[in-house]
């Protein structure tokens, strides 16, 4: 008989968290108790799970006396206040907040990449930033062919990194401006229909913003190789749910397009996608709610040697962040 | 008494040539007689210009018998089949296609940067692609300083390069989507509401498209340094009248970003737009129907000697297009 689970999710009402209750559910993960979690604003809603509705539960010291894993889907602050709680009951945690990821003792884990640093995890794991995993599982199977120098990557996000309610005001706002009303934004700092910005997270000393910082250290950390160089500008474009990015690679050796197209062929949850005589390469509507992370228009850069740009497009939702959370889940009851 | 000019503008309809009539109206060109020229569908249209009803013409052998000075605004083809014939009656051309840009007779002028290639011209000048005239308007006074290794450039391009029918329709099936009522595109070759796809210009065998190419040929030609290396990525997203772009630029020689700044903010056409209290920079709605490129967001990059990020948004249809083909027509009738 297989085993189940007593699991829960916390952030069961956000965006992710409803991707990560519709994949446990399509995927079949096994299941003996689901609980869900969300903040006080939710506690009258039901989810609906396998045809059953469960009431939200709020999170509390005793959240976790009967859960064997939870899914943090509900951002750092509570991730940092409830996980230790968890960790105590002895209740494995799977974190898609960015807290606990440069941890020294918590892998941060892409299965498809590095399901080894699973191996003797201190019970909790991190899920990688959105944009870092989209951008890996293209970059992982290069990488392990011909190390990678530097990389000089360009994002075009989405909404939904920032949330279902980003998600609904990009929609709202954009509604407003076709109509030539004024809208009031609550989530975005910036008007947002029809207009792009530098990504909203925190602008540090060097000039880059976090979530281009969390590029860099989480590439170190999930390829185990700090030598890789990358800046990145990191954008939010009006776009509800797939993360796109024009990725310039340089290799330590020589890798050929058509090597490259090779190895990201037969990598697992990458799919190529083009048709070269229709100038048709990924887009966020061919990514969005689909699994896996698309790639096309590998070019050999002729202005630098060992250099091949790359396009590649991601769900947000999905292997950026719900769908590997979920996966890190099955690769550890799989042991 | 200032000598002024029988003028014609081909394409007077269109989005570039809209704002072209606008521009020698706002600054006063110094015309003796105005002339409109559009495509036959337009043939029952007036245009307005200083309160006067100008009825629109159609272009023939014959039409530039009394004319000066001519912007060409319609595209490759009527600027390859018309120029000709308007430089037989002694006309000076300012194109705005790409048809002679290449031509080694023909100058490529941004004004601000190279108005000295205005002598002996052949009676066309060619003024550049957008994308490209954009970019240079920030690097040009940097390679100036320190001369430019090499750039990778990621572009964020807005509906306006695709014409008004293409912004139009931009905002048509936005609509539709939001309404979830179905649209059919005639423009554009890809769904573009709430998503974006490699610029829609020729796919060349090297795997870049045309667009790209254009950067690297006229960005050569205008700073007239054919060893700058420069590998581009086009993209067009969801914004109606503005260039966006990300620019990481090697420089033969070290460029703080310090210096970076204290020359671009006094080089003309340039306005540094920043606060890094809050985290903005230039966005597209800056930029839009401003006659100014924005800069922002300079860097140092750490992965790469002698290495700056940059961000620049300009106005397509303004210093992309019209307003750099009548700073053509200012410089040359200045002398």
């Amino acid at each position: 008989m297989i085993k189940s689970y007593c699991t829960g999710v916390i952030g069961a009402t956000g965006a992710v968290g409803q991707e990560l209750l519709s994949l446990i559910e399509k995927r079949n993960f096994p299941i003996k108790e689901l609980t869900c979690f969300a903040s006080p604003r939710s506690l009258n809603k039901n989810i609906l799970f396998k045809g059953k509705e469960i009431p939200i539960q709020r999170l509390t010291e005793n959240s976790f006396d009967e859960i064997d894993i939870a899914w943090f889907c509900a951002g750092s602050k509570i991730s940092a206040t409830f996980a230790p709680i968890a960790l105590k009951k002895g209740c494995i945690i799977i974190d898609n907040s960015s807290y606990f990821r440069k941890h020294p003792d918590v892998p941060l884990v892409i299965p498809e990449i590095n399901a080894h640093a699973l191996k003797n995890h201190p019970g909790i794991i991190a899920s990688p930033n959105c944009t870092t995993s989209i951008m890996l599982m293209a970059l992982a199977p290069l990488h392990r062919e011909c190390k990678i120098k530097r990389i000089v990557v360009a994002t075009y996000q989405a909404a939904s990194g920032a949330g279902q309610a980003a998600m609904k005001e990009l929609e709202q706002e954009t509604q407003a401006y076709l109509n030539k009303t004024t809208f009031e934004r609550s989530v975005m700092p910036f008007p947002y229909a029809f207009n792009l910005f530098t990504h909203n997270s925190q602008l540090l000393d060097n000039g880059y913003v976090e979530e281009e910082m969390k590029m860099v250290h989480e590439t170190h950390k999930i390829l185990e190789d700090d030598s890789i160089r990358i800046s990145a500008t990191c954008v939010r474009v009006p776009i509800l749910r797939a993360h796109s990015m024009a990725l310039n690679v340089e290799f330590h050796s020589p890798l050929s397009k058509e090597k490259a197209y090779e190895l990201l062929k037969k990598a697992p949850g990458i799919t190529i996608l083009e048709d070269r005589n229709q100038n048709r390469f990924p887009m966020p509507i061919d990514a969005s709610a689909q699994d896996s992370v698309f790639c096309g228009r590998i070019r050999e850069d002729s202005t630098q040697a060992n250099t091949l740009e790359l396009w590649v497009v991601g769900d947000q939702l999905l292997k950026g962040a719900a769908l590997n959370a979920v996966q890190i889940a099955e690769a550890l009851i799989k042991g």
